[in-house]
């Protein structure tokens, strides 16, 4: 396998290899491998079926190419299975039913990877929620200071977020496809093959073989956008914090990373950068797979053939981004005297109304907090005793106990 | 309210007024009341605020103007609202809070009808399983007639996806928001407001404020394009099977529908066209929900202003199209004569070759097939005795039978 | 008309008005009225039904809800017209001959709004470019101070990038459609109508009917969104530059606007934070068009009826973002005092390499600013003399002079 | 290189090797050649970098895993590159120039081949349309059969969508990048390097660097866009035309194409399913394409890079595409027979009711049609001396030479 020069967010990474054309390879022959061993086990066909399939060379580059004969790589990949274990190969099976599974394996073993990594950014951000519990620093709204908050709020949000994506991806449910022809089981002889078939694939049993009826799909391309979401989020939080202007926090250092090719001070936010770019693509995978639901009849000509790349590649990307984000959330330098030094005095408007509403009402207080802004005298000496913009961040530290309680909870729950 | 010229699929439908301006304007004044009422009850603001609130005037057509001087509604309305309810009104809120709070009372609304035309949509479906359990018809893939199937396993088909598609939009939760100016709950004095708020909305409390951590609102997004999905493979498999050459199903007629304005015999599938117009339109508004989980700090400049109308959209679609799915569900006309005229001799290629191959072995069996293919003889006479293709429909009854199960156990359990 | 509450970027804008249901009403009777006058032109319809049919008046509430029965506003409408200006309304047409003419003639109108309010923002642009030619400012890659640039050179890519937009917006050609029931004008007794038919209602003439060629809608969908592109790259640097933090521009104050419900001292990015959230939407809609261009046969069911509400949402959309960026292009402040104290020493990175490098080799040269960057020593002391980051724009007022004179050059030719 | 199993669309094509990574290390090493060329003309660099470029062996492999480092593949491999050709390889550049460029690059080449099949597509439809200019065929709406057309004008309007995307792809601009570190060409002493450098990439010499200026990209996304989508209306017709039930076209045939792994009898319509699953994919691309436009700065993290993929598989469909299409306008089947056959006489609705309301106005000859479909008498009865569908095909044969004239007028002009 030769990582993908256009995807830096995913080269190299364990969910890139789980991805990959080899990947689906042995995926699809495990597709099939399964059938013959469920069908063995109910008599159908003999016992070394299985073996045969799953010792047989296959060559990747030629199937691909052979796979334009039928729209699908199946067609050639059973006529090349049948001339080493014999005609009992994909016996009353269809090609989408192999098709589908092997998309679903490949599925499910690409995001026990991505949950692992998904776990590791989930300790790296409550780790930084805990450390920086009261941390404070400017919340910012429209890319202005609005009021002080705390790091650790932040890395909360991030972790709330990350963990209840995770928790969709985890609960999607990744059933076997067992259909024939044209969903009836008519070449099966009943419908006791199914969980057979499923129990030896290890994935979910299906009401019904779900060949048009694409939820299954749907539903990982829509979790996965999730994941991407949230940890776009973090990542777009990342790269505007380590603007130089604002420098708050810095990316994990590593021999040659973040460089530029032209400016040796560059330090650019480049784990970010790299999550922000699945985050950007993922989605639009996501709407091809919700588009492809509403096909027609048993086999749509083109709608089921269009999801196999956008699955696979949100698949890839969103694991790439997950390692991406394991590392980042790991190793985030955190400069809680930039954030100090940053936080300016309008920060307090809000607090110094209302305090000074208290007194003398709404009204008079905000002409009292507008003429200050007006002529550039600090708010805080408008307060009896002055006010430190650090000692106004309401309830973060508070809301950051709530959100380590909820993740702690899920995790031993 | 104006029904929208450009969507008839929702106009005049309960989802198109649950989502019009003057419901949203309702949702706002009813989130700054619920602020009001979870305020007074902590005894923060005095009594009557809320009251006061829920009772005033306020001018739609003046506000959505208005709305242009901050980006949002909410400014405005506070304005209108301080005049005649003081200035309690939205005290330590933020725009956010209320519109984001309006945005799920919307939501938790429209959704109440959907869920409501879902269960009718459902309901005939069951039916149209049950009755057409062993209506044999042909299976067709790539638009070609594959194997036999029967009517009832289609339609079990189209159950199982709605069925699923309605538990994931069910299973979305709506959280109440608030935080305040940056999400720290500064100007609340606590989060005790939080439950309080959320009681008196009706909404689910959430951990963090969830300003930038968008999960609700992309969550539902993609929950309303699995509907409109499985909603659109059931409109889709009726616009094919309805086509003047299958003509196998024909919409539930009603005075001056499916006509044209130039040929007097059409009878177009104007239900299932209309949801289909639906379905392809929600999975572009889920992307632009999806895609908008990535912004940066406590509320982006532009990215939370772009989710409003396509979650508008989806919700108002999405209403549409199962109002009109339960019509078309509840009404279908099915014509088993032409489902039976309809079958074709070559449909038992996979059955008779099966047949065969017990005997002769694959190969030779499979040159049988072949050769009356190419030489027009019928393939039913190539087994002794003869073969009907309404006996060939495999499972399908059975899987019909599975279906029902689960949902019928899915209603009572 | 109410203006949208949920889109306060086109609120009480002339494209909002051109694009609402009374202007779709208008253009649909137009449509029938060109017809009408074509007609009577040729000797196919009598004179005075043209002029009944201008007269007609039409309820829009209740026409939009009888649109339901046709799943298209035309049918109904051809019934009222019929009623006051007789049979020879619509004769030989089809609905979509109507509803694509009408879409056309929105489309031109509001082109028409939206090409002057651009014109507006151009010349805004082009002053900032000219204005600011040498304002040195740094310019920032992964949000990091990279090299010194002008402001000028930035307002001159968005006077480029928006011209480029606007050209291909102008150029795309909006044809009239008449075909009748199939596209075969067999109702119409000629091609010769074609022209005529053009000529009446102002739009171009297409080679054929083009109601299942869909690259009119799709072509003017793509236009548009590189318009919101263009206008949107605009409006994000706006909004970057004007971070508290940097400070270099801020938008044009107008009584109101940019204010915060919760914070006295707020000026939010209103005008760019609008035109982005238009930017974030419109290219979701353009996808809907292109996909609707691979719909089958002479009218498809659904394919069609999805193009309604996007591009109609993507029209006013620009139309408000348009509207807009004139206002903010017209009237940014800009603040070359905080640009000059914001340049970094270490933007002269790659400049102070150059010059060392010229004496002692890449490599050493390298070295050494990597010493002085590691120590916190100023970069510009390494080179004798000195040198002020300002002085180190490149060819930035130079590029400057090349846009203008391609804008001037564009605008005269 | 090899192709990939899940695009079979583009398995094998030449627009698949033109889009490898192989084609895209060529693109850069191009690109960085050319730079050293463009400097050596003008005295910037010594003459023999160039071709020390040009020679050097780039392991690709490795090169996409170090791509991690700085987000790019370039930073890497300017580092292999300047071991071989010494310090003077990109010089000046930064990596956006050398990544924008080979983009370019390979997008041109790509292109060339892309409109060479677009070409041969042309060529195959006008054919058809030529020839089958009078053969009758039922024009179909809505699935339903609504008037005759030919089944050249239905050729006749494939041709012409086709011609019009084409004339958009070939149409865009595609320019060399060239701006150094932040787009003031500071490193490079002026602005003379630009039409040299746009020279020696063989590539359009653009006003300014458009490192954020997106147009470039967005442009070709959408004409790819707007070509597949013209193509995949030709392949949803083929589809629909091909059902069993129709059996109008059929595809051509070829040893292995369009077998089934369960149905000996299937002969799927898999060019045209092809087509499809790209026309399905290619417009979500673009959208990714439009909304990176809008970012940030002079850099922006992760919109820059979330391009690269999209671009390149569009190129790639849409290359895959344009050659199976090339081959199914060549080769398909067409049954006028069947075309014949399938003529319902409900057809002649329209063309009857106009007969009769000649004699006896409209409500009359409405009435009588009404009541000759309810009680199942043939239409074609009513009209003295009856009326064949073949005959009422409008003015479709000339319509055919409309379009005709149209594409030779646009080939030779």
């Amino acid at each position: 396998m030769v990582s993908d020069l256009l995807s830096p967010v995913a080269a190299g990474t364990a969910a890139e290899e789980a991805t990959s054309g080899e990947a689906w390879l042995r995926a699809l022959v495990d597709a099939e491998a399964a059938l013959a061993r469920a069908q063995a086990r109910l008599g159908m066909v003999p016992g070394g079926v299985a073996d045969a399939i799953a010792g047989a060379h296959v060559d990747l580059a030629d199937l691909a190419v052979r796979a334009r004969g039928a729209g699908n790589p199946v067609v050639p990949l059973v006529a090349d299975l049948r001339k080493v274990a014999g005609e009992h190969v994909h016996r009353g099976a269809t090609s989408q039913d192999i098709m589908d599974t092997a998309a679903m394996l490949v599925a499910d073993r690409t995001r026990r990877i991505i949950l692992a990594d998904l776990a590791r950014t989930l300790d790296g951000l409550a780790g930084l929620a805990r450390r920086h519990r009261e941390t404070p620093m400017a919340g910012r709204t429209f890319g202005q200071q609005a009021v002080p908050t705390t790091f650790g709020l932040r890395a909360a949000g991030w972790l709330t977020a990350v963990a209840q994506a995770r928790d969709a991806l985890a609960g999607v449910r990744l059933p076997a496809q067992l259909g024939g022809a044209a969903g009836t089981l008519a070449a099966f002889g009943g419908t006791r093959l199914l969980p057979v078939f499923a129990e030896e694939t290890g994935l979910a049993e299906a009401v019904l073989p779900w060949h048009t009826l694409r939820a299954p799909v749907a539903e990982l391309g829509a979790a996965l956008a999730l994941v991407t979401g949230a940890l776009g989020k973090f990542a777009t939080d990342v790269v505007v914090l380590a603007q130089t202007e604002l420098g708050e926090v810095v990316e994990p250092a590593a021999p040659g990373r973040g460089g530029s090719s032209a400016m040796p001070h560059k330090r650019n936010p480049v784990l970010a950068t790299m999550i922000r770019s699945a985050a950007l693509r993922v989605p639009a995978y996501a709407q091809i797979l919700f588009q492809s639901q509403a096909a027609g009849l048993e086999r749509p000509a083109g709608e089921w053939h269009a999801e196999w790349l956008p699955l696979n590649d949100s698949l890839r990307l969103t694991g790439g981004a997950a390692e991406t984000a394991a590392e980042l959330a790991g190793g985030l330098e955190v400069h809680p005297d930039r954030m100090r030094e940053n936080l300016r005095d309008e920060l307090l408007s809000e607090h110094v109304a209302a305090a000074l509403a208290e007194h003398s009402g709404r009204e008079d207080a905000g002409k009292a907090v507008a003429a200050a802004l007006r002529e550039g005298r600090p708010l805080s000496d408008l307060v009896p005793g002055g006010v430190d913009p650090a000692d106004v961040v309401g309830c973060a530290p508070e809301l950051v106990d709530r959100a380590l309680a909820a993740y702690e909870g899920r995790e031993t729950g």
